[in-house]
């Protein structure tokens, strides 16, 4: 089978444990090799593949999508990537809701269970530490484990469709100035983001949000350890006319403290995308948001040829192709890049 | 692509707007050409397909059943339109109850994502316009729209598969006489029904039902306008005898008023079809439901010839069948049609 | 359309009514020589499809799980099942939430509409003579109804899984000593385990459970009545040793009086089997579980050679299989058999 990801350690309970292919939990598994095999595989796959079309390259394969939390979206992604690649896919209504949940059945029993039965797992879990629990237990070696959002933790294919999107629009990632805005504390996207981007040479990033909700301090002592500038802002206007990138995300108001609930409330209100800031922003600048937006970016902005976020939720069928492939299907990996190279 | 519909204008946000091809919106839009080629199309699928078999004409295509009010019905007679013709379906469990709908996301926002994924979205929605907003979203112009229920308004699945039914029996709707029974003051069937009857010259109708649940005013109205004879009438045993199409509706029993509780409970046990009252209709008089129906027809009715409510049933799969043809294979339609000619 | 299962007798509703071919209603349907037959079949369908494979015999054919009450495990069963056989699978979510259920239509009526539909329903229902009733209907004809779990009655796939493993280990039923373990009086599985191995001659069972929980005398009476040894115990520790047949079932410790309550749960701590109980068998003994499992089986105990629970659920699959395939392409399960023969 082709490898188009490293393995790569993790502490876990205490201990060093290593990410085994093929399972995908987290999005630091990838080497930048790996990362440009993938994104070539996915541009591939993107021209080839669209609307009324359907390859046969997973034929006789079954896609379980295991959703133990709502996320019809990233569902339906997965399903769409499955079946236009020609496998069946299989998705049971709200999982958690389960008699065998309710009645105590360990996570690893179940997955143990349609281990047996499918050819690949797409796992969305409220455990942080879900996707690596199930592709660990030491039954689940038959099947391949796509980690699909861990709790707070990772969401690895989100992360891979946000590359993808930059490096489409840019053709490089090196060298680029990003702002990162939103409830940076509690954003996995955002921590995603950030960890990946120190992969990249000369990435400068600016961090856009109010004190209490400002990036925790073990993601920025890992991007100064790593030679990464960074920044800490309070408003996106300081920042916006000079970044390649704003990815947006949203102010979550829900506090208990009085205090931090008005200044988040503020924040939200002073950090929106309007067109006259978009306007603002250099001619090749982008707008990203991993969707779904409330009113961080505001409907007129839709228009503008630097808003790119609901081409990422398209590239985003285009990676989970690409992953699927990669799984069950290295063969044609090979023969699509070879074609194309 | 054929055009098997005509454009309709509708007043939506206080102005004039299209519904466009090749979304269908409303019963409306379609001319009488346009449903006799459509009735016709329908007939040839029903003939052609049936258990076990399964044809390659929508191969490639990806149904998206976007259901965010509970109706396994519709749900299933889409899939199985869908399936017998090689799409393949996607029916995401509760949207409703979506993290992203809670977190405030808009309709269009959510069709928008869905949009650059899949071939057709059926979308049915608890506001009376959202089929209507869903197809007129600049975005959207990549996926045709079916309403498969808006609010308490189109169902337009539906009208159709009422409409095939009584053609296919009687070959004819004009001059028939039909008896419209049940909440009409609520029921979207019952208005839908009443207007698309207007088309049809000699068309005579009677709506039955108490006072309180009578016909609104405006459908009357329209009907008067369009020189259609309309009587109302308290009691289907005045007019059962007489009348070519029985068509029955629930009595939504559940008001405040006390008095209107009365009434209604009083209109659902007088005005039950049971075998006695279809033993005397005419010989080739039909009896409708859009189901399901509770008590208001006897089970022992089933059997009686002129019970059609299940045919109509299956009749939805191929009218579906039919509009998905229409809109994702209009070339197949034409040689259909063509060799049936 | 070949036969191969037999017509059985039940009384329902007062009178002796037929269990008619082809629906699977409960497992006493099968003879001895239909079961070996099934089995064999059974066997074939394992060694030819597993993982990446599927086949196209039950291309054109609609599975529909009509499943109202919660159960992901047998839902992705049948649904693996029908795909990697080749036919389209469709899987209401909640049919139990339906509009219509809610507004009160009767399961006849629901059934009804889908049997037109599709080609065979998979029906879970809470109400224990739901399979029988809905495939009595005589509007149900068309379509075959397989029991997928009947209120606290009949299971009878639960049935032929647990059956087919021991035969498959074992190569014969004959002769086996059973312990069959837990809430015998509530267990559906563990009478319907007590019915089937009465077919065979020289079974013995060891009901294991405290007195308040033990297998209910019309059980007890049926198995004297032919011929079977049957015998009562407090705990495992006094017949592992010399089964063959280890089945356990989860203690449902949920009961309103206090005192059985405790006894309950001393008996769930008392009969749970570890590594060390395990070991205590006999060395081509079996342990085996419907699953979920709580703390039944110590997860120590999986690795043990004698541990079969998950094949078990895996063989569900390949019993669903068999039956599908029965069902709806008969001419090939000749094919198959003669073949193998």
């Amino acid at each position: 089978m082709v490898k188009y990801w490293g393995k790569d350690n993790v502490v876990w309970q205490d201990k060093m444990v290593e990410i085994d292919f093929p399972h995908v939990i987290h999005a630091q598994q990838f080497s930048l090799d790996d990362l440009e095999k993938l994104f070539m595989l996915t541009a591939i796959l993107k021209q080839q593949i669209g609307k009324g079309k359907k390859k046969d390259w997973l034929n006789g394969n079954i896609v379980l999508n295991l959703i133990y939390e709502p996320s019809t979206r990233t569902m339906t992604s997965f399903s769409v990537a499955g079946l236009r690649l020609g496998a069946d896919v299989i998705t049971p209504a709200d999982p958690a809701k389960l008699s065998s949940v309710i009645k105590g059945e360990t996570l690893e029993d179940s997955i143990r269970i349609y281990a047996d039965k499918v050819d690949v797992i797409i796992l969305r879990h409220k455990d942080d530490d879900s996707a690596l629990r199930a592709s660990r237990s030491r039954f689940c070696q038959g099947v391949p484990i796509i980690n699909a959002g861990a709790g707070k933790g990772q969401h690895p294919t989100q992360s891979l469709l946000d590359y993808f999107t930059i490096r489409e629009r840019f053709g490089r990632i090196e060298g680029l100035i990003v702002a990162i805005c939103g409830d940076l504390k509690h954003g996995r996207t955002s921590r995603s983001l950030a960890y990946l981007l120190s992969k990249y040479k000369g990435v400068e990033i600016y961090f856009v949000a109010p004190q209490v909700a400002q990036m925790s301090p073990d993601v920025l002592d890992y991007l100064t350890s790593h030679n990464v500038k960074w920044h800490q802002s309070e408003t996106l206007k300081e920042v916006i006319s000079f970044v390649d990138v704003c990815y947006m995300t949203r102010f979550q108001t829900e506090r208990e403290d009085p205090e931090e609930k008005e200044i988040m409330a503020h924040a939200s209100m002073v950090n929106v995308i309007d067109e006259q800031l978009a306007e603002s922003m250099k001619d090749d600048a982008i707008i990203m948001h991993p969707l779904p937006r409330i009113h961080e970016i505001k409907w007129g902005v839709d228009k503008n040829k630097r808003s790119v976020y609901f081409l990422q939720a398209l590239n985003g069928d285009y990676i989970r192709m690409a992953l699927l492939l990669c799984i069950l299907n290295p063969d044609k990996v090979e023969k699509l890049l070879a074609s194309a190279a």
